[in-house]
């Protein structure tokens, strides 16, 4: 087993990453700190993982609370089936939430955490690779909004990070593609040599090689860590986590959150992003070529919706997250792997972008 | 102008007390730190105050939500129009919300901020006396679900609290005496001086004389300050302000949110808790009556509603968030102007205080 710490003083917590982690009883369980524990996962989920989880909680008092899967659901509707589903059961504040699935699940399972009775304990068991490696490490918890992702939410850390590798074997494909993209962003925005590790042992990861894939991520997780001890609430610099994202929401905006996986919306936003800073002169077409090149061998789109315009791109980027008074903040690469946020940049440029990288013509 | 400092370190915040503080441009505006603010208040403070609030704020892009007045909009469906208006205005993560009203108001702003975009900054601007005195202070935010009061929420504190004690003037009768029976609460719980200072003042208080109202605000809330300092997340000592509060949430819930308002809920909780101290021997008989005293002087009721029957009690005071671990801890008067968090309290004798109390008999 292996594992890491993330150091948030009082807090810290640990992220435990092995093969059968499920398996072994007392190990979720001694992250549980009162009697009480509410699990919380998803339709597609239960049948695989829940049984073994509840079977590795006896002794405690255990309810569960089962959600349809899909990005769709992620909103104040279906957390409120959260709440409810905790004053049924009557949950103190001393009851543990455990959210057992992909980044959907953790995202809702930690906002309902911090906001039931004003706060709440929380574990992550994370079953896919992009919760694995992204979502469920750093405390960023919350849902959507008709008019915008992740827009209500909460920063709440976990009292632990539980990532079975095993479960990824029962991920879809196309799932475990999109869990690379956050894998490749962080070699992309601060390890260039863990983004040429991982051009060569791609085929390996896609492939499941349990070394290989435990390797990539701990790499991640550790990145992720150091970017969120450095800056809990992203004051700063752990705005670079969000390379693609921009671009990535607006493709997920624009496609009602259902057509598109986060992880491909984000592998897309990567290249647009980096065919950005290109433009402005920062990097090179071969740095370009590699991420697009590693984002297609992880069987990735590198291109937009194809009904999607510049347009589109402009109206939607103006509502993210990381716009600061007005003016649209982007992450973009100095070189390969050392990416900044910034917010000046030519705006020239990214019209040039836009216009470049889209397939529909303005309206 | 009176100014005290919640003290929390990186969170402290001043509250100011006085005389026509909405009228001092510069002062509320001082607090807002980007050029956004988002006013929320409601139908019935709106008239009275809103025009003011925005005159104030001149030169930054201020907008506002107006919501209806009333406990019962204080739940995720009418949280959600805050929502929906930070994003159709596109506020960004710089953003300040203003909370113009009374608790409702104050409550639902500050979830709002804590959770919009995982947090922004407010600031509370109480109109009642019952936020003056408690509900502004703190940094307690949340909504509450149709199983229970304030059960969704967080711990946000605001940028400051301005208090203008002329807002009184438009005060009904009604809420007022609601607001007193949190200032008595204060003197019951930890200041027997203030407390006797209340039984002569009562009636310059209910008549609004300026300069007694200014002190008996200034006193609660410096209590009130002093409790959240020393426990802002309600790990110990700060539950004593829960002084009534879990007789009172069970009344509260028992009609449904409408017919009692909160401090009379609080006011008949406190004369229900200390009859129970009474009846193990902490405090005596007289303690008892001066409390209920006070509570008549103020025009607060002493007795829960006719049809609410021991039974009702039980149920309700079970799903309390002071319950820890399925044990119901109850505030309870070690003397006048000394309260104490316990579970461990003879249950026969909460039997009998709910007896002696209710009118109603079991079905």
């Amino acid at each position: 087993m292996r594992e890491l710490k993330v150091d948030l003083g009082e807090r810290s917590y640990p992220i435990l990453i092995g093969e059968g982690l499920l398996h072994q009883p007392d190990l979720l369980r001694s992250y549980v700190r009162g009697t009480e524990v509410m699990i919380v996962t998803n339709e597609t989920i239960a049948p695989l993982y829940l049984e073994q989880v509840e079977r590795s909680l006896e002794g405690l008092r255990v309810d569960r609370v089962i959600l349809p899967d899909g990005e769709q659901y992620k909103n104040l509707d279906y957390l409120n089936r959260i709440y409810d589903r905790l004053l049924e059961c009557r949950h103190s504040r001393n009851t543990t939430l455990i959210a057992l699935g992909g980044g959907v699940v953790g995202d809702m399972t930690g906002f309902a955490a911090a906001s039931y009775q004003r706060g709440v304990a929380f574990i992550q068991v994370p079953t896919t690779l992009l919760a694995q490696v992204d979502s469920s490490v750093g405390g960023k918890t919350g849902v959507n909004h008709q008019l915008g992702k992740n827009m209500i939410g909460a920063f709440h850390q976990p009292q632990a990070v539980l990532i079975d590798t095993l479960t990824l074997r029962t991920l879809p494909a196309r799932e475990l593609s999109a869990g690379m993209a956050e894998v490749i962003k962080y070699g992309a925005i601060q390890d260039a040599e863990f983004f040429a590790w991982l051009e060569q042992n791609a085929q390996a990861l896609m492939a499941l090689e349990p070394a290989i894939v435990a390797e990539a991520i701990e790499r991640s997780c550790r990145c992720k860590a150091e970017v969120v001890a450095a800056d809990e609430k992203e004051g700063g610099v752990r705005a670079i986590l969000n390379f693609g994202h921009t671009f990535g929401h607006a493709i997920e905006t624009f496609t009602g959150y259902t057509e598109w996986l986060h992880g491909e919306a984000v592998a897309t936003g990567m290249v647009m992003a980096a065919e950005l800073s290109r433009r402005l002169g920062w990097i090179d077409q071969q740095a370009v070529d590699r991420i697009a090149g590693l984002v297609r061998a992880c069987n990735l789109p590198v291109t937009p919706p194809a009904n999607m315009s510049p347009a589109d791109f402009r109206r939607l980027m103006a509502i993210d997250k990381k716009v600061l008074d007005g003016q649209l903040r982007l992450v973009l690469l100095k070189q390969l792997g050392d990416a900044i946020v910034t917010a000046e940049f030519d705006a020239e440029k990214l019209e040039e972008t836009l216009q470049a990288t889209t397939q529909a013509a303005d309206a």
